[in-house]
């Protein structure tokens, strides 16, 4: 059986514009090695956003040549040299996913029919070909909803409590912490037994926090926000923070409340500050602005660093990439459970107003792609 | 015999002040395992600088209260909340020295009349008693200038040498790369064939570097530094850096170079850039204003840290330190030769005109202390 379908694809021109279309692409016969899966839940993660959007300037869009639903922006010029190594390339989006397997290579006939996760790309699509290796059966009970983002969350905030505890911390902060993530990671923290400071934007988010348990959380907005963060601070002995925001000053604010409160308990004064080792990891850029850091506030202990994923999983060896996914897998509908806000088709997905929806990463808002809800329209 | 002599103090106090003054001490007595020894000259680097200045307002000074020489600032307000740990404290400065053996307990009598070097803090004296095994008999023919600065120097270079090879990186970036320090890491470099890129300010200070043998030394004045910059780190494949600066963008315009070195290496797109490890150490403050980092163009795999010597001669461990110092007697007044433009006596010290002279920090300038100018005068 031969399948056909629709794939997103984001293109960056050589004119300066930023193209979105839907492909209509033979997915091919599946090897003996292979299996074809029809999506039917993929999120859109701000990584993914990153790729699809690039640095496009939202405010206005065209309509595309041809036939097929498709969009064009410009991109933003301030920011053109950071692509250019994609310049000319039709590139399919959507990191990771779950659905149904339609198809299957002679050694992995048992998944026929079979619901299954997976991670690699290519996944805002009608159908994903995919060696068979490298999906994940969901749990019995679970749903292509449950399966959607089994991988980038779940791993990224056990990834966080693996760095946390080889590197030899004992507490976290955690920015933007009432989203999907952060709110993983603190049943995470909760489960083992680590201290973790919540750092939010708003009282709906720390109400979100508190409702599943968590200590510490503080809003940003709040005026003691500072003497507090350094309080929760000296209290839990964090000295790791994960910054999903990355720009402006609050990444250095965490690492000097961190300094303050070594400080707090050294006897003699030294001028270079506490002995005590501070590391910021920056994954994510909900603020694209640079990063400012007020470093004559941290001593000389200190990093900040960029953490991702997928080199974290390299580093950390085989054996850990199979122990974490493991948990993900026991614990899919409880402590890795995804909540999204709005479920959209793909051809949805190029509605310019949702697009800009999803584009906003609001935290609390989250946008899953369910291809099957427009494919007969096509 | 008892000696007696001045030692230079700085002191904050409550009232938002910062005092100098000279104190007489009295010495006392060495034990069996220690020496005194007359100072005959002790760097102003710029750490002594730190802790002897503070964040003093140096536009205006007055005579401070009492007899001895002695003057007074003004804190800057914005800064007091740093040093609020050594309010109150009468603190010795100066870090490192040299000068000849005047007395000695039992067990060190072979060193009486000798010239040593010696690090421990309190150097900005006439005097100075310290463990016998905690100074470094100068090789024959080196005079006590020579044997000065032959720690914090030599020790930071070497100690920039070690940490990039322990880190695998084969080849260094350096900014204000024309002081002493700078010239000595340029000459470890070519004696151990590793790459060095040199940044600097002015035509004066590429000079300096040429003449003592430097293949890449980039004017960061000039138009076209940046792509100079790419252009050298891609040549040597530079992926660590050490910057005196700190403050500003500097900083983040190398990792970026080093972003955009590896990038032009990449066959394929990928969003998250380079998988090429970037470092940036931060070791000084010549610029203290807040480090801007724009991270978007680094990629995800690079780190921004402190550099401090103590530390890392600490985690190096002993058989470290020992070859790094044994390094540096051997090549005393070749690869270690330090240049000082000015030498004042201690109470010359205290010169409001003469303290704004070395409290400029301008590369090229650097400033010894020998107490025996001015004993006399005392």
């Amino acid at each position: 059986m031969l399948f056909t379908g629709r794939e997103l694809r984001s293109m960056i021109h050589d004119n300066g514009t930023l193209s979105l279309s839907l492909q209509k692409v033979n997915i091919g016969v599946p090897a003996d090695d292979e299996i074809v899966v029809r999506i039917e839940g993929s999120p859109l993660n701000p990584s993914d956003i990153g790729l699809l959007l690039g640095p496009a300037d939202l405010s206005a869009s065209a309509k595309a040549d041809g036939d097929s639903p498709g969009l064009k922006f410009q991109i933003l010029s301030s920011r053109r040299a950071a692509v250019v190594g994609r310049v000319g390339q039709s590139l399919i989006v959507g990191n990771e996913g779950a659905g149904t397997v339609v198809a299957a290579g002679r050694e992995w006939s048992k998944l026929e029919g079979k619901l299954v996760g997976m991670i690699g790309g290519g996944m805002y699509a009608d159908y994903r070909r995919i060696k068979g290796k490298d999906v994940i059966e969901l749990p019995v009970g679970a749903t292509a909803v449950d399966g959607a983002s089994m991988f980038v969350n779940p791993l990224t905030a056990l990834g966080f409590v693996e760095t946390a505890r080889s590197q030899g911390h004992k507490a976290i902060v955690h920015t933007a912490a009432a989203s999907n993530l952060g709110q993983m990671l603190q049943k995470i923290c909760l489960a083992d037994d680590i201290p973790l400071v919540n750092i939010v934007r708003s009282l709906e988010q720390v109400e979100v926090l508190r409702g599943i348990g968590a200590t510490h959380v503080l809003n940003s907005k709040d005026d003691s926000f500072s003497d507090a963060l350094t309080a929760a601070i000296a209290e839990t002995g964090a000295t790791i923070a994960f910054d999903a925001i990355g720009g402006g000053t609050l990444g250095s604010a965490i690492v000097q409340a961190m300094e303050g409160a070594a400080v707090q308990r050294m006897k003699d004064y030294n001028r270079y500050g506490s002995t005590v080792f501070k590391q910021l990891y920056i994954y994510g850029a909900l603020d694209t602005a640079p990063t400012t850091l007020n470093r004559l506030a941290f001593g000389f202990e200190w990093s900040v660093s960029g953490w991702l994923l997928f080199p974290f999983l390299q580093k950390a060896g085989l054996d850990v990439g199979q122990r974490l996914r493991r948990r993900v897998v026991d614990e899919l509908t409880t402590t890795f459970a995804s909540r999204y806000t709005r479920t959209i088709g793909l051809a949805e997905a190029l509605d310019p107003d949702v697009l800009r929806a999803y584009e906003r990463k609001a935290t609390g808002e989250k946008f899953l792609i369910d291809p099957t809800r427009d494919a007969a329209r096509t």
